[in-house]
């Protein structure tokens, strides 16, 4: 086997060409049979295993730099680099990240995980070149799913006046997570078509040099290809033409599935567990579909991950022109969901917390400035949503609370989430933003529904001793603490604060004034967050003590989730001690 | 006079062709006029008259939909939908806001001010009117500094395939804020010279209709080229030469220093005021030249707006590469210099707080998770910034508060300042901003300097009543009311915080323990903020009472700050009868 021989890029060069359709092969299965066991990102990594090969027989990392956009591409680069074994050897395979780690390697040059950011990266490498007098090659890899995404377009319109080489590979598979959207794929489709003679080229059109490689599969000549450009001395994208899944029947035959796949069988393609249809992406779609068909002025708005509001592709193709998938676009999607809404129509936004905060400024400046009464579903803002370091979704709180006008309800359980997405749908008195919950779907159909959820909390149960605010998907927590705390002869009161971002003063002043503790929990950073904005209120006042529980304002990488809450005190044991403490009964 | 009569487009449609030169020199003199007394977006306004002229007599607003893009560009559209008075009478030259203004009129439709937001806009309402079945045009007009922005890109690569009428008016007056970068504007020079022929087209290669018109102050062509777009099918772009400033010649002559002058003598084109040569901008400007000089390594940055860091073209010409304006992009900003610090550069990124928020993913995800040590300088970030409700700064501290890693540092003066941007040029321990001073530059020579600014906060006085942290620009608020409370008896403690996001726990927590009372200032909003976080930890101790001083989260709108200020108790009268009541010595 080759693959098991390769510790570092010179390795790979020093193979024979003869050597390396062998070795793709190897690199192709190690992807199959470790994404099949631990879910990855099989289409994207299967699409450029011989592109990776070839760059690392043309280009020597890391004197030379290779920047792979978003970097969930990157399994043949870590193969490659050194960490072969974590995809080789099931008892390692979590030993890589799925992302480009600088921790991990010299060959990884940033941490990265969201998309379009590669070319002004690479940008700046150009520059530092430039002004060290070096002459080293510098290399980005950008995916046609990227393109959409405004900061790729930034990157290249400023790459594209260098005076000295940058070499960008456009790595074509025809597919975004979901279809690619927008006009730049139409160009694409036509370069494609034309082995790259359009007439009109994007990519001219901007003053690149442009090349066109259709054999994407074909590792001699890329090599070739790519070895032509190495040492140039201008900004230059070689267009490759990819399969997204090549090598991998059902990958290719279904891309948006196998984008990225939950563990399944290699022989037969069938995913070990069936999707839960329970969760909270499949009621939303459910919800809102019911909804659509009623009234032909909704409007699910999505930017590349129409599964997340659970808009699978036969949902999409079922409700027509109300869905809109706007492509890897978050910053146009919350400026065209602001004048749809501003129009009278009524649009819903369904996004994760990670990819939403690529769009703060089309939220302050757009959505909350002119008061747009539409409606926004952040996903993922959990300590139970992604825990790579790249994606970490609970940075929300902070990030929205500074938005004047905006609406933010972090509904308790299924029932209180529907009455908040249907009550937001009539409400035009501005932005609404929802927190959907990430953690187990909980009932709780005695939830206390008012006329308007833009007002204030819920107080759930009223005691004299303590009094926890719960927000979110924190509410268990708070209720299971109360059970105990009344089991240990403290009477607690209870409160679901459903608003996020602004603190119920009265309500506050009353539990400040009636118990010597509040405590707040929360599933999002302590720094900025809703706990500290209580904090405010009742320090001002000064009549009670204050304990804040959330997540540290860190980059936590692939942490697991209880043991970090077990660490922030956020158990029923970590909370009744630190009450019975602070209470003096310990 | 023709202006005086219009008082709804409907008046301008009425007018023969004839009378459209002397209204369009009307309008020309009126922004002029108005300008050299108070003002004013000058450049951009008078590239746009005929446009606009041309825009009311086709298209019928409110009924069809005119979006401007950035819309401070609007004064000519002011005048023709019944706000000439503004402009046309000095007594009213504060009546109107310089950007689009819904609460002004039927005729704005959204309140903006900042750049590359039209496209998008304009798609939100042919969707709008799709799903309404309505059949009103949609226009927007978007100049060409602003089709950098990746925002822009986004928006135009959605609206090539809508599939109903969209109408994108290209306003090329071959200027951004200061010249255009990037390889698009290559193409637009190439289009220009061409007449719209060249065989390259980014337009056309998105797949846009596109059609090119030279004689942009032609009325009479430019209500042709319009009319033949009326109720268009498919998304078109017109392309349209303009000329900034055009009509007066010191603007034309030197369309940088004339984008937004300040007032002026109209015959001479001489400014009343001199331009404030012991501003932040120049003390920036003159400490990074002379570092620059020394250290091929350090590299300043801005994106389109390089006079707020001192980088007056004559600076620009002599440190040559060592200066980079990457136009209006700022994520490619922040990207760009992460790479550069990753690199080995030094770079120094110099924004506005307003605009900076276009980039906090690439803050959050490249700048902050890669730990990368460049600097940030955020300028206008107080109650002393813009007072337009587009451009307020004072969001800065709960936006920049929840990214992990960086160090965020307020300076209370001159001799600070210089000090901490010193200091950061040499820290490599990961990213640093700084909250450039805003209000009047202050001098404290004796101001304490720290190994490491990263560490904590300055006691500046020990006293024993009261503690007050006075952060930045709010501390000779804070200097003064110390001295005001020492003559009413009372004994204050004064605290420059230097950390804008990150309390200094030990410091804080013996403030609590020595003082009944903490008090903070801040010159940015309350919730988020600065004042918030030192309230957490003092409430979480419960000891000593706390008071936090700040703005609103509101998008206030043209305010008065001293006001403003007086209103949030920012007063020496303010907080020293405060102090006093909760002292109990009022």
């Amino acid at each position: 086997m080759y693959l098991e021989q390769i510790d570092a890029p010179s390795d790979v060069r020093a193979l024979p060409a003869s050597a390396l359709p062998a070795l793709c092969d190897e690199i192709r299965s190690a992807i199959i049979s470790s994404s099949a066991a631990v879910g990855g990102h099989l289409g994207p990594n299967l699409a450029v295993v011989e592109l990776t090969v070839a760059l690392h027989r043309v280009f020597r990392s890391p004197r030379d730099k290779i920047v792979f956009d978003v970097s969930h591409q990157t399994y043949p680069h870590k193969m490659l680099t050194g960490r072969a074994r974590a995809f080789l050897d099931p008892a390692h395979y979590e030993d890589v990240s799925g992302f480009s780690s600088p921790r991990e390697s010299e060959h990884d040059l940033f941490a990265m995980g969201h998309t379009s950011t590669s070319v002004s990266l690479a940008c700046g490498l150009v520059k530092a070149r430039e002004l060290a007098g070096e002459g080293y090659d510098v290399v980005c890899v950008i995916g046609d799913g990227a393109l959409s995404g405004g900061l790729a377009f930034e990157g290249l319109d400023n790459a594209a006046e260098l005076t000295s080489g940058l070499i960008i590979v456009v790595n074509d598979n025809e597919w975004s997570i979901a279809p690619d959207q927008g006009g730049i794929y139409r160009n694409l489709a036509e370069l494609r078509s034309t082995g790259g003679a359009a007439p009109h080229n994007f990519f001219r059109a901007l003053g690149f040099d442009y090349r066109y490689l259709e054999r994407g599969h074909d590792v001699a000549a890329l090599e070739g290809a790519l070895g032509e450009l190495a040492g140039v001395d201008h900004p230059v994208v070689l267009h490759v033409h990819t399969k997204k899944g090549a090598g991998y029947a059902p990958a290719e035959a279904d891309p948006e599935t196998w984008h990225h796949p939950r563990p399944f069988d290699v022989k037969t393609g069938a995913f070990l567990s069936s999707a839960d249809a329970r969760g909270y992406d499949a009621i939303t779609g459910s919800f809102l579909f019911a909804r659509m068909a009623a009234d032909k002025g909704v409007v699910a708005v999505s930017a590349a991950t129409p599964y997340v509001m659970g808009f699978t592709p036969e949902l999409r193709a079922q409700i027509g022109p109300q869905f809109v998938d706007v492509g890897i676009a978050e910053e146009h999607a919350v400026s065209y969901v602001t004048a749809l809404a501003q129009a009278g129509a009524k649009p819903v936004l369904g996004i994760y917390a990670t990819f939403l905060q690529r769009a703060y400024d089309q939220l302050w400046h757009d959505l909350c400035l002119n008061a747009a009464p539409a409606t926004i579903l952040v996903f993922g803002a959990s300590v139970y949503g992604t825990t790579d370091a790249t994606h970490l979704g609970f940075f929300d709180i902070p990030l929205l609370g500074s938005l004047p006008g905006l609406t933010y309800l972090a509904p308790t359980c299924r029932e209180e989430y529907l009455a908040m997405l249907d009550w937001s749908l009539g409400w035009r008195g501005g932005p609404v933003a929802i927190r959907v919950p990430v953690a187990d779907v909980v009932s709780r159909p005695d939830f206390a529904r008012p006329a308007n959820f833009a007002r204030g909390g819920e107080v759930v149960r009223e005691g004299s001793d303590v009094a926890i605010l719960a927000l979110g998907d924190a509410f268990p927590l708070g209720e299971r603490a109360c059970e105990a705390l009344e089991g240990r002869g403290v009477s607690p009161t209870l409160v679901n604060p459903r608003l996020a971002t602004t603190p119920d003063e009265e309500l506050l002043e009353g539990l400040g004034s009636r118990h010597g503790l509040v405590v707040t929990l929360e599933d999002g950073i302590v720094e900025g967050g809703f706990g500290e904005r209580c904090a405010r209120v009742l320090a001002e006042r000064g009549d009670a003590r204050v304990r804040c529980y959330g997540l540290p304002r860190a980059f936590l990488d692939r942490y697991d989730p209880e043991e970090l809450l077990a660490r922030r005190g956020m158990t029923v044991e970590g909370v009744v001690g630190d009450v019975m403490r602070d209470l003096g009964r310990a």
